[in-house]
């Protein structure tokens, strides 16, 4: 089972559908390889910006998720990714008090490694735009810019929101 | 190594330790069984409730999750879950104008399954309350009463936020 395993990956590579397939992973920002997966990702929090009419899920890996729920978040253990995902107000059909997901503005990711980013924080900054994810590439400083408010709550702004325990 | 957990197992199970680990799930709402894990269940939409000054978010089990980035939710397919977990509005504290989770206030769900729950429409309802997650007892109706303005949607007011896709 093992053997047929391999060889069909080997004629999947061979015929081209493996670098075809790696095309369509979205190309990094900042230098940061975009990390696939964090649409299925668990949730840290919540929030609803009435400044700019937005709605966010703040999802984490699971390192990030286990010391939120833990709250040991300051600071952040070592491989914690955040992701700040972004909507467009809008307002439910059903529920016109009830401010829901419009469209969709883009995905915004923190990458806590001490040593590989000790010029910025200590985090990487990076961001996809978009549904097609662009790699957004005009730096680091617009995102640490915004976030030295809370440069003392290790350069986060989010508060884990309460969970019941796992049980 | 098989053999080993087996028997570790086996005594975890002779020294009650076991049955103190399922005493800790709740109880049953309504006749159904806690969904275990959902803490860690994947995003479908958030809300923000501006009638009672709560914020959502709306997690999926596997099934419901594919079948929300997929768009194929009315019907919602058989053995769809879908959890709303609320709390109380408050306000960031390093960034006044963002809305974020406060007190935890409950989790609800809807279980879709035509046959065993055809006379709630489909679904079956549920909800725990509190950090304790103390089951509701009140009936579905008050969950099916609310919910009567959506019935043509398959009885869920969640429109899916749009994702992008997974690469």
């Amino acid at each position: 089972m093992k053997k047929i395993r391999i060889l069909v990956l080997g004629l999947l590579a061979a015929s081209g559908w493996g670098a075809v397939a790696s095309e369509k992973t979205p190309e990094a920002s900042h230098g940061i390889e975009y990390p696939s997966g964090w649409q299925n990702w668990s949730t840290i929090a919540v929030s609803h910006r009435t400044d700019n009419n937005t709605l966010r899920v703040i999802l984490g890996n699971e390192i990030a998720v286990k010391a939120a729920r833990s709250g040991k978040v300051n600071p952040w253990p070592e491989g914690s990714i955040l992701g700040k995902v972004v909507w467009k107000d809008t307002e439910l059909e059903n529920w016109k008090t009830a401010i829901a997901p419009g469209d969709f503005v883009h995905a915004e990711f923190m990458f806590k490694d001490s040593n590989k980013y000790s010029k910025t924080y200590g985090w990487g900054w990076a961001r996809w735009v978009g549904l097609e994810q662009e790699p957004f590439k005009n730096g680091a400083q617009v995102c640490t810019s915004c976030h030295t408010p809370v440069k003392e709550r290790d350069w986060v702004f989010t508060d884990p929101a309460p969970f019941p325990a796992l049980n």
